[in-house]
């Protein structure tokens, strides 16, 4: 792949327009993208990690400032480099979530928790089987430790071909080509209304707003001295804040002429609020589906549910831990 | 019952003495256990109520003040007080459990939440058996709420007779006679190092800050971006807190002529948060103890994982409230 896309030729020197900074943009992540394809034979990992990264900041950038790029240019690349993302991504995803729920298993199994190895002593009477039941239940952690990393490395595995397939593929051939023209000549477009890359920008974070604003608001109170939160909240609201944060992020690093791959200080927290919300999130729907498979032995299925619950729970967490961040982010410097 | 215990007779006028409040206080108690004795016939749960309230209260007292009163009369009828209070409360803390359990279960699997009834959308791809499981696990709540209502049901069968035939045997009516005379006559004894009603509620109030301050500190953070809490931390320090805060609530009624039951506002929100701790800790066990039931199904067994960790993250909750409401709490008036 590296022989088919040389370097880029040296940028020549643009029209000073106002959107320079969007031409500044792509072409340094275009550049980013060619390099990291370059690297994938001697560091497969630290390409594709770079791959994704560029190819995030590409699609974020095609989608925010749309009014100012070629259309039909446009509308056809996003939606690949979107596959391509998405792609490259699952098998990190996968291994990250295996991380995810071990850490949680052991962490529930310590004997000096006992969430997961059995119940507190407790001065009533006990109903039910009694003794030999802690080691079946510590049984339990073991079995579902090993029935998660069977799923989720199968699965790992097989996007891992996944990707290698997809990088492998004319389909691919063809984003790169289109990666390698867009390095040296952005299909810059003019807009009628005098839209502008400020307009644009805030637009975005306009959106980002408004959908953090029409977020459930969540009670301050504890749960043990308040009613429990409405936990029956969904998802994706919370998701879809995270994705409009990072146009945001993306929206804001082409204003300021910089793409350094950190979330801007200002939304550091923020941002990592929300990536463990969908993380835990996912994590939990892992270990459900994990419960579901056929013949598991009911100390499997229990152990599960604590880490289903223990999900939630963070789920729930970085809620809260999103929203005060929000709350407490400083005012956004005056941008240039 | 009622037959055996005619009223008290009307207090003859005390001899003013430092430690009157004491002799006040063990007669106002007495005097109410008296009452709740006479009113079984009519009103069994309200009385049962009002016995376990005086007999706590007279336990605490004879406790905390025991170098003021005639020790051999006071270690005779102490532990059969805490006996009493013990097989009163039985019936109504399984009733306590089971409810709680219930609305936790009901909590937990509505369909908005999913943290019983399924994972969530996740837009990477499944292993595992799909679809038809989401039944399955919802019949899992159903089951497992069947089965907590069995065995707690039978506990609570079994308590209530227990208590019915404590209520009706020849030590509670020692106890009952105990407290009769009690009412009338305060065995006071005289202390030769000047021991009083004041240095005793002093010390009461040093152990539990003692322990209070000897509790494991509970990190600030957050779970979502700090490590989470050390959850393996015993429950046994908090229940013993639990404890050492009632006798200082009731050493502090003792001091202030008042027994109406509620605890001082200055302490409420604490003392609820430790009750709140306690029973989410033993409902804790009740859901794993549940889970030992041989023959489960792995979706009855899934759901009481849940339904475990669920409580045990109320345990933490509750932990926190409780260091806050301790913190916070307003400084003792001083007393008289």
């Amino acid at each position: 792949m590296a022989q088919r896309h040389p370097d880029p030729p040296a940028p020549s020197t643009p029209a000073r327009t106002p959107d320079d900074a969007l031409t500044v943009y792509l072409r340094a992540q275009s550049t980013e993208f060619l390099r990291a394809l370059r690297l994938h034979g001697e560091a497969p990992a630290e390409s594709t990690r770079a791959l994704r990264r560029a190819a995030r900041r590409l699609t974020a950038t095609l989608h925010t400032y749309r009014p100012l790029l070629n259309p039909a240019w446009s509308d056809q690349l996003h939606p690949e480099l979107a596959w391509l993302s998405g792609t490259l991504g699952a098998e990190h995803t996968y291994e990250g979530r295996l991380t995810r729920l071990l850490g949680a298993l052991a962490r529930l199994s310590d004997p000096a928790y006992a969430t997961v190895s059995g119940p507190r002593a407790d001065p009533t009477p006990r109903t039910g089987s009694g003794a030999p039941a802690a080691a079946t239940v510590h049984l339990g952690a073991a079995k579902a430790a090993a029935l998660l990393e069977r799923q989720l490395t199968l699965a790992r595995t097989r996007a891992h071909s996944t990707a290698l397939q997809a990088l492998g593929s004319a389909r691919f051939h063809a984003v790169a080509d289109k990666v390698a023209v867009l390095a040296s000549d952005v299909p810059l477009t003019t807009t009628p209304d005098g839209t502008d890359l400020r307009s644009l920008a805030a637009a975005a974070e306009e959106r980002l707003t408004d959908a953090v604003a029409a977020l459930p608001v969540l009670p301050p109170g504890h749960p043990c001295t308040t009613e429990p939160p409405p936990q029956g909240l969904a998802d994706t609201p919370w998701h879809q804040v995270r994705l409009l944060l990072r146009l945001h992020r993306y929206a804001q690093e082409v204003l300021d002429g910089d793409g350094d791959g950190s979330p801007h200080p200002r939304l550091l927290t923020a941002v990592l609020a929300l990536n463990r919300h969908r993380d835990a999130a996912e994590a939990a729907g892992a270990a459900a589906q994990a419960a579901r498979t056929p013949r598991i032995a009911p100390a499997t299925a229990y152990t599960l549910g604590v880490l289903h619950a223990d999900q939630r729970h963070e789920v729930e967490a970085c809620r809260f831990a999103f929203q005060q961040a929000w709350r407490q982010r400083p005012v956004a410097p005056a941008r240039h």
